[in-house]
């Protein structure tokens, strides 16, 4: 499994992925899912991926023409006219990508399922986020459902349903999704440390270097040990039930 | 689908369900999904039932021996010489239920799937918790794994692994509940008001009225309201991610 969300607030985007990968328990690997894509001063693209690898990956390379050499590459998502018209890209090529395996014997499509987070900004146009699906259609993240999850979404979600303010900063974002993060490491085996964190300044047309936060990264021990006290002290603060 | 949770504390057992069944999203009503034997004195058992309504009522009925007529009901439930056998007599009934549904046509096993949750005490014994599953096998809570659910139990589990404690009061431990609960139907349309609540006191051997919440209940109104914010001071009180 996976989890990766993608957050619109008023000044701008950010994007938040783990990066465990397992077929079983026993097959576990640490690979990345999160791919950025920029032409500085015009346009930032961040895609996040969950579902199979083998899709995922093939996805990711289409989009970026890995299968050119190295001079011939001019990737197609740093030429679509909108984000919209990214989107699609990402959906046709996801679902062309599954079509081609499900053909080639496995006939449980589903097996090859992949989903996609698209965020990013165009010059001359607004942030836009999306969540692709594997069928290739595609939803926009509007003011209403400001934020997208792929993958593992339950154990993480109650506390960005409460606690998500379009108004907060990057900062105070970051720490809203370490803690919807890091509850749902602590339930679910699947998705695990480290994690890859993109910011995206709306009107920047750049991406600061992507963080990684790693088990032995100090802000994120604090949070993770500081959550469940914080947790015990807002439960206190509540009056107990009276018979 | 379901929400239902078995705790165990120091002082006892407190059990809690959702009363939502649907088929579909236009076809909601609502069940009583807890269940209680009782013999003062001697034995208090409570069951909370998740799954197919036709194979959970079918259990509960085949327990109860509704089959019989009023003056020949004898609950073999209330004759199980152990808490262990209790639920070996639950996790029976069960198998066989669905396997009579599966048989008559439809081989789609899972649509009859129902668990439960098996919970109380037997004088001269400990009590004790168990869930059983579509199988018939069944699994205990013990100190380390001291509660357990069934139905949807992602979106409220966080809460419970965070802020459970064995020496709980009853009345904080129901607060507890009553926030897992909300958070799960706030995510969750399936999951819905109003919820049953059964508190079992160790060593009592009686069960007091079971207590039933529903939307005009001022104190469930005042955990789901005051709990946001409570959330949000929470992760206020966490330092802020710094680049």
């Amino acid at each position: 499994m996976t989890y990766c969300v993608g957050l619109r607030l008023n000044r701008g985007l950010v994007f938040m992925s783990d990066t465990r990968t397992n077929s079983g328990v026993d097959n576990v690997s640490t690979y990345r899912k999160m791919s950025t894509w920029s032409t500085p001063g015009e346009r930032s693209i961040v895609v996040l991926s969950a579902g199979n690898l083998g899709t995922t990956q093939a996805v990711i390379s289409l989009l970026d023409e890995r299968s050119k050499a190295p001079a011939e590459r001019n990737p197609s998502i740093l030429e679509a006219p909108t984000m919209f018209q990214v989107a699609r890209l990402v959906g046709k090529t996801l679902k062309e990508v599954i079509a081609n395996h499900a053909q080639s014997g496995d006939t449980a499509e589903s097996t090859f399922d992949g989903t996609f987070i698209v965020g990013g900004q165009i010059a001359g146009m607004s942030p836009r986020l999306f969540l692709v699906y594997p069928e290739g259609n595609f939803i926009e993240a509007y003011d209403d459902t400001p934020f997208l999850q792929i993958g593992e979404t339950k154990y993480g979600r109650p506390i960005l349903v409460r606690s998500y303010d379009p108004d907060m900063s990057f900062e105070a974002a970051i720490k809203l999704m370490l803690v919807s993060f890091d509850s749902t490491m602590k339930a679910n085996l699947s998705v695990g440390l480290p994690l890859d964190l993109q910011i995206y300044e709306q009107d920047s047309f750049e991406l600061p270097p992507r963080t990684r936060i790693d088990q032995e990264d100090a802000y994120y021990r604090s949070i993770s040990h500081g959550w469940g006290d914080a947790l015990k002290s807002a439960l206190d603060s509540l009056p107990d039930f009276t018979f």
